[in-house]
């Protein structure tokens, strides 16, 4: 029985041959979390059925930004204009040292907020003191697979707690909740670290989010030391035989291509175009990916690096990226680029089957985008306007499992004036560098 | 005596050594039509002062398109994904075959709102039927520097009459209106019509705006036809002793380089990153012209292949693909990239004196932009904010020459809706491609 319609819509959905395109003027019907039916609207309703009025909207499966630092939001611009070893060692995981628990608990709702008002509706998300994040996403309501960073500098009792965030959060949130493991990179966990990764892993059923390759210096710094290639490192140490998500991958050597299409039924590669931008890494190869049929979903990273959690941005950076790499404007046409965002994402996650698009029987996680902007008149091709016209700003109303959690612009489940004064508050101490407070340190 | 003040605005100024930087808690004073005193705020003011209240606010010179093709929004979206020969020969020049001079007035009209709406307070356009265009500029209230499109194919009667338009509107709009002359590139122009051209021009004591160099192949092949570079050609034909505004410019030699360097004097390249991205041409070398001290400015070129005019968008793909391109963070920082957005385009549309710098004795061209929003927060560093979280929805008061055009995002002097109208009313007509209605071939 319909509970809900969003109705009158146009609809980012597949057609006949499984390729996006717009819908226009259809009736999305919701009942429970799911979707169940996507209609052309007319029909007459039910009494009982609430009705979303989506006129002048066009509806989108909620964006997936398959690899972030939630909380991480609260270095934004911190750490501009360095270099990749500056960034880390001495900006970013030395102000990570300032951080307590209750602020990665204000950290990620802020991160939240920006994801909610940006139509993210998912986030894999790999940083410290998980089950305060894990409790921010329960109460927005959003959707995450979460994992705690671990290092081999930390010791198995440390990888052992992390598992053990993993095991306690699998099925968080009525399910909304995934876990996984997450070693930070081959660069800072050595082959014991990542077996025994890999063990806690198949022990509770769940997959690792890792940063590896994530430039070609790393690749080459990898060979050299150990001899293999980054992506070598994780199929030797049995990463690659579990579900695993790669986060960058800018430095990928020909060989890892194959070793990743050999193991693509259960991997999948977060390409985060605005992070390799800034920080000079490199970018993915995406197509190169596409065509070894590895699933390629979309990420910003942290917003120390990204600055935003914008995965709009993201997506027309990487449609732009890749022209631009390729000097051919035919490259990653904008159906290709929108299918990453969304399928891809999901795919990524190995939660393909649920998530990502608008069709009867997947979750209804719901985006309404603002189609009357300026920016978007005339509107005579809707799914480039998506790709390249698109601002957060439009995101006018956002649902999860068919539960409004943004509506015009107004956030209904995260207190945001709170949020914005517990997080100002915290501003000035969060930004000290102190010296000796780093927790890691960069020689890949 | 004061007239005007923005009262408690952050602001994007010189420091003493010259470098872009921000004052906090500043007042800007307004004097007729410019700025009279930047000062903290604090001092009580004058009864009939006007108060702009500017808490939360920082305020930014009106940002500067140094090359627009302004009403050909109208054809957003509409040549997505083809190559640069199709773009041109299927789509663009066919489709502007479509085009009527009250269709220009019109569409004009929608992107002068987008850009005021984005904190574009002048723009260099380079388009037909330019008196429509002036018309809207008028009437909005903005600053122009406009050049009406020639072609060799049209004969030199055409370049007269563009010639009569430059001579019409050249002090136009009391004062905010300037005009060029705007054969299209060498590769519609011969050698005979450029001439031509800089003989109208130092006539009237105007400058030339042309697309020259736009790619790599571009200049291949007017090194095998006329056996010299595009730059070349524009030295050999007088073009380069005249004010020149150069669009594009991804084809650069390393002769061209040292052309530019020797008459940096009066030339000025607007780099257009996203459309030289999504059209596969390769981006102008900015940091080599910069080292020669060639001015360069941030240009969107048309809707038709940018799909916006968004100027805050191009800063960010300015920043972040220099550093890509380079494979090095440090490249482009913040400071630098706010510089070519604001005095860099002032200098290449040889404004400098004027526009682009909030300081005293320069027009009260200003932009208030709202540094509030989630994607802000925590406001660690403003100028990276600029470059990397703003978004075009976070401006919210536009100023020129002291006369506020939008307050609290409201249009003042456009009648958005009644333009939204006679758009969409034209929308299907001017979609339409018409067999043999091309305007001009694309064969360099």
């Amino acid at each position: 029985m319909t509970e809900l319609c969003i109705r009158g819509c146009h609809a980012l959905v597949p057609d006949a041959h499984g390729t996006l395109s717009i819908a226009r003027d259809q009736d999305i019907l919701i009942q429970g979390s799911r979707i169940a039916a996507i209609r052309p609207t007319g029909t007459p309703l039910e009494p009982q059925v609430t009705v979303l009025e989506g006129q002048r909207m066009l509806a989108i499966p909620g964006l997936i930004n398959t690899h972030a630092h939630v909380s991480s939001v609260l270095f934004r611009g911190l750490a501009e204009d360095v270099s990749l070893e500056r960034w880390f060692n001495d900006f970013i995981w030395a102000l990570e040292g300032n951080l307590t628990e209750e602020d990665v608990y204000w950290g990620a709702q802020l991160g939240l907020i920006e994801m909610i008002e940006s139509g993210v509706t998912t986030v894999a998300d790999h940083s410290f003191f998980m089950d305060q994040v894990a409790r921010a996403v329960e109460e927005a309501g959003t959707r995450a697979q979460l994992g705690w960073t671990s290092f081999s500098s930390r010791g198995p009792a440390a990888l052992a707690e992390t598992a053990a965030f993993a095991q306690r959060w699998k099925d968080g949130a009525g399910g909304r909740i995934s876990t996984r493991m997450a070693p930070y990179s081959p660069y800072t966990c050595d082959d014991g670290t990542l077996r025994a990764t890999v063990e806690h892993a198949t022990r509770m059923g769940v997959g690792i989010h890792i940063h590896a390759a994530e430039e070609m210096n790393q690749t080459l710094a990898s060979a050299n030391r150990r001899g293999r290639t980054p992506i070598q490192v994780l199929k030797d140490t049995g990463v690659l035989g579990v579900p695993t998500l790669i986060a960058h991958a800018g430095g990928l050597m020909p060989q890892d291509l194959d070793l990743l299409a050999r193991h693509r039924a259960h991997v999948g590669i977060a390409h985060a175009p605005k992070t390799s931008l800034k920080l000079g890494m490199g970018l993915a190869p995406v197509r190169a990916l596409r065509k070894a049929r590895v699933p390629v979903g979309l990420g910003t990273a942290g917003a120390a690096s990204n600055n935003t959690l914008d995965l709009l941005e993201s997506l027309r950076l990487l449609a732009l990226t890749q022209k631009h790499d390729a000097l051919d404007p035919e490259v990653m046409p904008v159906a290709e680029a929108l299918d990453i965002a969304t399928r891809g994402g999901a795919a990524a996650l190995g939660l393909g089957a649920q998530l990502g698009t608008l069709a009867p029987g997947y979750q209804a996680d719901i985006v309404l985008v603002d189609i009357q902007g300026t920016h978007w008149q005339p509107p005579h091709n809707l799914l480039a306007g998506l790709v390249y016209s698109a601002r957060a700003s439009d995101v006018q109303t956002v649902m999860v499992e068919g539960r409004v959690l943004m509506k015009a612009r107004q956030l209904l489940t995260i207190d945001k004036v709170r949020v914005l004064e517990e997080v100002s508050r915290r501003m000035e101490r969060l930004a000290r560098l102190e010296p000796g407070s780093r927790i890691q340190r960069y020689a890949p």
